[in-house]
Parts: structure tokens; C-alpha cells; sequence
């Protein structure tokens, strides 16, 4: 009887024996061995396979815009992916307090046997980080030190080739640039609606220039102050402000989530770089880039979806948010209505 | 240069590759993919990490009782261990939540595949439960279908190895046992002290039989109210009602938190009851078990360490706590005392 | 200048003074001072806060179906007050480990203070169980003991006005039962679909009995085994097997949303019982009712919608779904259709 | 009958009436009702009852070094009030996902009501921070613009006085201070311990002096970057090398949670500026310090205990931690040692 036709039993079909079997503590294989060193092994395991789920739910959730059903992406699933991320997420923020429970000498005990690897080259969170729209002229730290340089010739290449497949931020603002809101024709005799017209009168100049003013977003954006286009910012905007009508509600939903794990991700890097300066300190005194200065840094600085949480500043109250036309009103209050092409609308 | 010689990397170390190669889903085998099986696989195998964990603590707990240095259990050594695994089971409480973004029917797209593999044949699990202290006659279910039918021969005989092994309740009775508060006489001129005539005092007189008449105790142990002796009983007692003794801080802080563990385990027990409920519902108007049935008469019936609990019971206010005696009261005011073995205090 | 003409500060505006006002701990007022009585205050005055906002959701939940915009429920800001209701939950539910930080021998030291004192006594936590659906005589205990019997004559009530007004489970049921999916007609040509029928052939004939069979349903609902009408639950269980459709999702989503609820008060209760028996333990051996008894007893027969969760037995697997006509498959692929009133499909 | 005779329900203990009486939300009493301010409202208010508790716990754990029982501060005491501290840390940082289930345009609904109020004027926040040990000159800010402007003349009063009583740190310092480590004279015939020169066998140079030369202690701790006195950091790193002794045990354990809470307020703070920011944006190209910018700077500037993560630099290896003379080694194997003050070791 092959393996294929032995019924599959709990160890059979998760592997238990050969995972069980990926845990050898350097300091055990030494004849020295340091109690916290599993715990060390173990977590950063967990992490690991966490990334693969994150991984596949991200590549479905890009899946949603890269092949959409019927000319529609299904948003809902969408959503359902970066619900799940999100609450991923919050575990692995939980397990720090695990580590944690090792003491930072628990951890010199084993430390000087970890020879030079280093969170750095875990492959699966660079590409957790290309799935979602971080570029690599994008990344801290100087060229001459690229962000790979620690990883093997073929997951170099793997890499390279994420790189030039659509982020998350790519399919993203592409959908929202498709979306017929910004100018709308309605029926004969309804003045036309221009979001940027509409939107003057609300705001203030300054705010309204960075947003609807090509050459301002155009400096903006090359200082780095917004990554998504003009357009796509726009029709952001528009779905923040109307997010009441029941048909933009699965389009502020994605918004809304797209936030939420920008917060984990940026909540778990500061969080790391609190773990890091516990576990081995900070050189007082000198100018040195530590690890924890690092995290810290890219937890700012590497967040892809900043443009959103932007975007507040740009928000007026409700009370004064522009009235639509009849007609637009009208398909929005129906939740029959989605974001359609913008061909189809005209 | 042979493997041991090569630098260690983050994926030589952690065995990254080989960790990653252990999600198997069938249903991709099977050539009919179900997005959701992909995370089935991956969580359990994060709790079968975690469970290895959690063995590893508790092994090095009962090592504290096993193997006391110079003569003293080293307390908060045992203390640091019931820490890190009450943050362990924290994070498997919140794993639940990240199993449940899977729907019923999600599951039930790969459901099918899994054969007869199920929860009830992790090892690892059954190893915990013993170690803890569960006793295969206090397991629920009929002898006939024994915990352990479904395991194999190898599988079966190291668990019947480690419940020969001394269980941590085991080592926690014999250490209360071995307390010297139950009768303790001071110096010459002080009035011998016994806790059983203290106590029956301060109480009244049937919670006073459950735990110091031999027989009443007895009765009660039989029918499985208690699981402790009496004197253990007596002694942890002892401990809850004078914790404001700096000497007695530590001792009371491991029943602390063998009192916090046993809460996770239980409502560890509940969520997954209620987890399996929500994925495979529950046949109504017939009276068979069911997993979710035999998960949440479990979380009561299979708690290693609910004496703990019900002393609470015989708790007495601080203002009617018995008195002790001046030299007894002494030497639990200084932080210097811990409990010593009975004979040393003779 | 009056009291509303000054500006708004922090402190006028949150009423600090007076929140801050309301902790009279007995033990001090009696020159006993117990220093855990701050913790039991602050905690129970904080789920009282949290019980107040949860009712504000729940109110708002409700409008949504009382109140439907232009003759749509508006789903969506249903699941998000649903969502935010889950939130606090997990904040209540996490406040347990903050309130055991209080040992038992703590906790007696201000107990007898106390007086008749009970949270039996929380009118928010009854009006909470009333919103969501808790009948009078669908309660634990004898009638001649009801659940209102310490409350004032106003609070009493407060609460019967309550139980006349629709709950959430009833809005429910009644949106539920307007749904058009059961019957449908297509254009012509096409075979009318009725889901009875369909579902026939997918299903075992118990199952199929249970929610199809008028009298058996009726057994099984006047035993308690139901809560929900036939045609009901013949919906929901619509639902959830066609909820990949665009059209279904937010449906679903409420669904999801509600057992989500569910899960959470029964964790809460479960939770709550542990927390009693550790404070207070249990007599062994009587069989008197205790309060761990009762907080135990309740969550699992004060489900609300406990009838969600039992559809997950009525599930087939994705495969074995039934086909739908054309023209309805089609509307639902769309994300342009809603549920509309029986009525307008004809 | 008077309010004092009468038996205490439920609602008479808790003031549950006042209690439910401190919401106002001034979009309601403007009659244009923001369905999300009473969230705004709840939430604040339940943070002011939190931190009412945390300085409650704060009293006690300086208490404990203010008012030592029989000349030993009672560490476990002070433990057991800091591990308070953090379950109410981890809460108020759950709470932060409840707060943001309102959306930014949720919030401009009712947010030009609020006038001036600001949580910069919480006078709790203020009292913890100085309970702790923040000093006004280590604030930040200009001193033209103090921390405590917008509070009354009575709360800027309150502050000051509890600006100069010893704050946390201080009595760390002295505590730590106060130790016998740092010089041990044994038996004769023993070799006399310092623990200056055996550290300086086993670290660098530069490491050394730091901590050591009093120059060079001086000249960090005029820069900030150190806030301890020298032979209050000597002790602390004492205690860290040796924590696997069981006399240090409980030392050990209150400078870990000291850590743990330092870790927790930096958190706290940094999850507070993205909240901010998720509410109310940024503007950018401007350089105006915006309430985000000022919660992520003072979540590293305003650490009290920062010096205990340093010290993790200055750790070196168990294998090449310093031996100590027998006498010295023995008398901390047992857990019957204890810091003794300075003089009674002579």
C-alpha cells in the first residue's frame, strides 16, 4: 500500500514528525544547551508560517482585481482576505509577549551561535512587503547595501521578478482611477457634476491644490508626500466622503481595511523595534544604525498605504460634504449600484 | 565544506525551507483547490509548535520539584515557566479568532479529504494533559474506546511510559506535603501551633470536616471533589490564607498561576467547542456526542487543577485569619523563610 | 456666564469630576480600607459603561430594519455596529484578567460590605439580553423566582416595556421571511426554482425533515431546538450556501456578524463563571445553585442565536450545492442585486 | 430610613445612576445627534477610570519602598502592582480598536463641538507620568509653552506638589542604591568582592566607563542618556547578570516589570499617534508639530525607565559572567537572601 492510499491520519496529513523535526537548537547540537533557545526557534517559526497564510491571502486578494468575475471585482472577498490578514496580525503582535518571556540573558546564552542570520533575510516578509507596493528605490538604507544583498542568488531573483508583478497599491489605484465617479453625466437636464468643481467650494485652497492641482500632487509626489495618482486620490476622497451611500459602503470597507493593516504592520514593526532594544540594548553614545533604529525607522517610513490615512486631512464635516444630483444620489441610496468603468458610464 | 561547517543563515537555522514544506493540502492534490484549506493546515501545525513549547516548560517545571537545588524548588524558576505558558495559551486563545474568517462552508469544501484525521490524535496534546496530571480513569469516555485507540503501538507506549512519570499535580502534593506550617513548635515558653485547631476555630464546622477529617476527606476524594491529600489540601490552604507573609509570596504565586493555567486550558476547551459548533453545527433531537460536546464537558471534567478552586470556599475573612504564633509570624515576615522540609523545621 | 457659554475643557466636557465622584469603596467609608475594593468598583463601573454603548449599537442595529432607507434595510451599517459590538466584547472579555489580578483573600476582605448587592441586579445587562432576543419564560430558573424580582417597580418596568418591543432576533426572522428567494420565477421558459425542492435532492430527508417538514419543525421549535420560523431559516440556510454570490454578501456578512455576537456573550459568560469560582469557589458536595452554576448554565441556554449555528449541520459541501436558473444565477453574480420584498419580485 | 441604612444594591454601590448620568454629547444637545460621539464620550471616560486605578496601584508600589514593613521593602507587593498595571495597559491598548470603528468622517461629525478640550488636558495623565518620574525639564516642548497651561490654577497646584514627592524612579534609584552588592566583604580568608573591578575583566573598555567612570557616567547623564546614578545602575546590571540566583529573584522581577510597563506606555503612545493620524490626517509639506507627531516623539522621549534597556548592552554571556566568592555565591543559592541595606552587611 503507497502513502497516497493509507488513510491519512492527524500526523499524516500535517506532517507532525517531519515539522516536530525543524526545531535544533544550536546550543543543544553544542552540548551547551540553553532552555529559551526552543522558545526562540519555535516563535520565529510560527512567524514564518503565519507569512506563507499572509502571503496566499494577499495573492488572493490580487487575484480579486486581476481577474475580475464578470467585469466586477468581488470586493467582498477582498475584504474577507484583509479581515483575515488583520487578524493575523494581531496574533503576531500577541506573540511578542511570548518572547518576551525570555530574558535578555536567557538569550545571550545561545546569541554567539546564531552566526550572522538575521530577521533581515526572511524571504517571505520581503515579499509579504513587494505584494503590497513597497518599491525599492522606497527602502531605507543606501543602495549600496540593497535590502537582498543577504539572500541567495535564486531568492534574488524571485524577488526581482515580484517586484515587476502589480502590487496590491497598483491594482489599487487602478481601480480607483476606473471609477466613473469624478465626472458624472446624468439625464438630460441635470447639470453635470465634477467632483473637483464641487469640492473647490467645500475646502481650502491649500488642501484642495495637493489634491486637484496637477503640478502641486506632481511635487508632492516625486518629494515622496503622496505615492497614488491624482486621480485615484481623488476618487478615494469621494468614497470617504459618501461613504454613507450604500453603494460606495464595500468601496469605503476596502479603504478601511486597506488602514487597518497598514496600522498592524506599523504597529508590529514599532513593536519590534521595542523587543529588539530590550533583548540586546542600544550603544549609548554613538551614531551606529542599530536594528532597533532601524524597525523603528521603517515602521514610518516603509508603510504602503499612507496616502489613505492622508486623506483625513482632506475630509470635511458631513454638514458640509457637496450635494450630488438627483440623479447620482439616487443609483447611490440603491445599493444596486458599483463603481462601473468609466467607459460604461459614458 | 560540509553543512555543520557553512555559516548558519536565518534559513539554515530555522530549517526554513523544510518548515515551509510540510503544508500538504489535499485538496490541491486532489487537482480541485480550496483556498481555505491552506489555512486549516497551517494553524493546526502552529498549535502542534506551540504545544512542543509548552512540553518543554513543563518538563522543566516538574524539574524544579524533581531535582531541587541544594534542597529548595526553585519557585520562580517554576513561576517563570507557568508565565510563559499562560502567555502561550493567551495566543491560542487567540488563534480562534483567525480559524473562524474560515466559514462552514469554506470547510466544507475540503472537509471530505481529511480522512479519519482529527484533533483527538495529537501526541502532543495527550502528553500535556498527562504531564499536567490527568489520570486515564478520570478521562471521559467509555474504557472500551480508550483516549488513546486511535494512536499507534509506538505512540501508545510512550504515553503509558509518561504516565508512570511523576505529573506535575503529583509534585505539586508532594511539596505541599512536605511544608512544615501544619504543626509547628516555636521555641521553649511558645504555645505549640496546629493549623487543624487554628482553623476549626475561624470556621465552620462542615467546610472544617471536607478537608481535616480523614474520612469526610476520603468520601469526598472518592467521588473525585477532591484530588489532593489532605495535608496538601491543608497546606495550600495555609499558604491562600497568610499570602501576606513575604516568606510565603513565592509559594503563593505558583498556585497562581496553576490556578491561571488551569482557567486557560478551560476556556481553551470552551472557544474550541464553540469553534466546532460553528464550522459542523450540531445534529439536533438526537442525543448523540459530538465533538463539541465531548470538547465542553472536557473543559470541566478535565481539570487537572480545580482544588485550587473550590478553596476558595474555605477561605475565612483577613480579620478572622487565625493568629499565629510570635515566632512562626517572625520568621514569615522576614522575606528569609521559604518552606522547608518538615524534618529540618524539627 | 453660564455653566454653557464657557468653553468646552476636557473636564467639562467628559463631566470628569463627577465620573470620578462615583468610587466610594465601603471599606473606606467604614475606616477599613481594603485596597482591591477600587479595582471591583472601577471594573464593574466600566462594564456598566461598555453595556451602556453596546446598547446604543443595538438600538441602532435595530433601526436599520425598523427604520429601512427607501424600503432597503441598509445591511452594511448593521454589520458595522455588529462589529463595533464585538469589539467590546473582546475588551470586556479581556478585563477579566485584569479584575483576577484581585486574589480571592483579597476580594473577601470588602465582601461582606457588599450587602444584597449582585450583578443579577445590572438593568443595562437584562435590557442587553431583551434587545437581543432573551424571552421571560425562555429564561433559566423557577417563574416564582423571575430574574426582575430585586429591581425597582420602575426598572421592572422599563424592562416589560422593553419585551414588548421587537428584538433583534425578531426583526430577523421577519427579514429573513420577506426574502424572495425560496419561490422564484424567471422569465419565460425558464423552470420556476423553489429551494425546497432543490434542496431535497442535496440532503439527507432527516435533515431536509427538520427545517422543510412543517409539523416536524414545530416539534422540534416547541421543544426549544428552534427558535427561528421555517421559512426563516429555509433563507438563512439560502444564505449561506450561496454566499460567494456578490449579490448575497453583505447578507452573509450579517449572518456571520451575529453568530460572531453570539460566541462572544457565551465566551463572556463561561469566562465570568471561571472568574466567580476562583473568587469565590464552590461548596462540594450540595447541590445548591451557585453563581459560577448559573453564569455556566446560562451561556448555553441564553443563546439568542444558537439556530445559526445549528444550520451548519444542514450545509452540503460547495460540490453538492444545488444549481439555480439561469436568469437568478445571473442577478446574483451581479453585485447589483439586493434582497428585494416578496412582493416586488412578483 | 436614611441613604446609609439602606441595604446596597447593585445600583446604590456602584452609583450606577450617576455614573450613567456623566454622558453628554453635545451634538445631541445641539439637536443634530452624531451617532459617534457617545463612543467618543464612553471611551474617554472609561480611560479616566483606568487610569484612576493605575495611580491607585501606583500609591501602593511606592509605598511599599516609602514605608518598608520591618526595614524590607516588600518586592512582591510591588509586583504584583506593576503586573496589575500591565493587564490594564493591554486593555486600554485593545481599547484603541474599539475607538476607531469610527470613521474619520464619524468623527467631523460632532468634532467642531468640542471646543478647546484636548487630552492634553487629562490631569490623570499628567499625576501618572509624575508618578512615575517625568520630569518637567525632561518634557517635551518649549518652556514657554509648559505641559500644564490649560489646566486650573488648583490642578497646576496638585501637579507641582506631586512634582516634588518622590516619584518611582527616584525610589528605585535609592533602593537599588541601597543594596550590598557592589562591595562584599566575606568570611577572612576570603578574597574581598568588588564588583567594578571583576566586571571589568569581562567587558569592554568603552562599556566599562560608561557605567563605571564616574567622568564618563557624568557626561551621558548630563546628555540624557542616562537617568539613574552610577551605583544605581551598577546594582541594576548586578541583578541582571546574577537574576538566576534565588535571593535575586524578586529583584529581578520587579525590574522586568518596571520594563514590561515602560513598554507598555511606549506602545500606548505610539498606537495613540496613529489613531490621531487615522482621524484626523496630516498635513503635509507643512512642518507644524500635529498631535500625531507629538504622541510618536513623546513615546520615546517621555520613558522613564529606559536606562533598564540600556543595561542590556552592558550584559555579557552567562559562560563569562564574573564568579563570585563562595560565601557571597552561597548565601544568594539560598532564597533566604535578600538586598540588605548597606550598613547591616558591615
Amino acid at each position: 500500500m503507497s502513502d497516497s492510499e493509507r488513510p491519512l491520519t492527524y500526523n499524516s496529513y500535517l506532517l507532525v514528525d517531519q515539522l516536530l523535526g525543524c526545531q535544533r537548537p544550536q546550543s543543544q547540537l553544542a552540548g551547551q544547551p540553553a532552555h529559551d533557545e526552543m522558545l526562540f526557534i519555535v516563535v520565529h517559526q510560527i512567524c514564518e508560517l503565519w507569512f506563507k497564510q499572509i502571503l496566499c491571502e494577499l495573492d488572493r486578494v490580487r487575484r480579486v482585481f486581476l481577474q475580475p468575475k464578470d467585469g466586477w471585482p468581488d470586493l467582498a472577498i477582498a475584504i474577507d482576505g484583509l479581515d483575515r490578514i488583520q487578524k493575523i496580525q494581531r496574533v503576531l503582535q500577541q506573540q511578542f509577549e511570548v518572547l518576551e518571556t525570555m530574558t535578555p540573558l536567557g538569550f545571550l546564552a545561545f546569541r554567539d551561535r546564531l552566526g550572522s542570520s538575521s530577521g533581515f533575510q526572511s524571504l517571505q516578509f520581503r515579499l509579504i512587503e513587494i505584494r503590497l507596493g513597497l518599491r525599492r528605490d522606497q527602502r531605507l538604507g543606501p543602495a549600496a547595501c540593497p535590502f537582498d544583498q543577504d539572500l541567495s542568488e535564486a531568492d534574488k531573483a524571485l524577488l526581482a521578478r515580484a517586484e515587476r508583478e502589480p502590487a496590491l497599491i497598483d491594482l489599487l489605484e487602478a481601480w480607483l482611477e476606473s471609477s466613473p465617479y469624478l465626472d458624472y453625466v446624468g439625464p438630460p437636464g441635470e447639470a453635470a457634476f465634477t467632483f473637483k468643481q464641487s469640492y473647490r467650494l467645500a475646502s481650502t485652497g491649500d488642501a484642495f491644490d495637493s489634491l486637484f492641482d496637477e503640478n502641486r500632487h506632481g511635487e508632492l509626489q516625486a518629494k515622496g508626500a503622496w505615492k497614488l495618482s491624482a486621480p485615484a486620490l481623488q476618487t478615494a476622497l469621494f468614497i470617504m466622503l459618501y461613504q454613507q451611500e450604500p453603494a460606495l459602503r464595500l468601496s469605503y470597507q476596502l479603504l478601511d481595511r486597506l488602514m487597518e493593516m497598514d496600522i498592524g504592520w506599523t504597529a508590529w514593526r514599532q513593536r519590534h523595534a521595542l523587543m529588539v532594544q530590550r533583548m540586546i540594548g542600544r550603544k549609548i553614545g554613538t551614531g551606529g544604525t542599530t536594528g532597533d533604529d532601524y524597525l523603528k525607522r521603517a515602521s514610518e517610513h516603509h508603510r504602503v498605504f499612507a496616502d489613505l490615512f492622508t486623506l483625513a486631512t482632506y475630509l470635511v464635516p458631513p454638514s458640509r460634504v457637496p450635494p450630488l444630483p438627483p440623479s447620482l444620489q439616487a443609483a447611490l441610496r440603491s445599493p444596486q449600484m458599483t463603481p462601473v468603468p468609466r467607459q460604461r458610464q459614458a
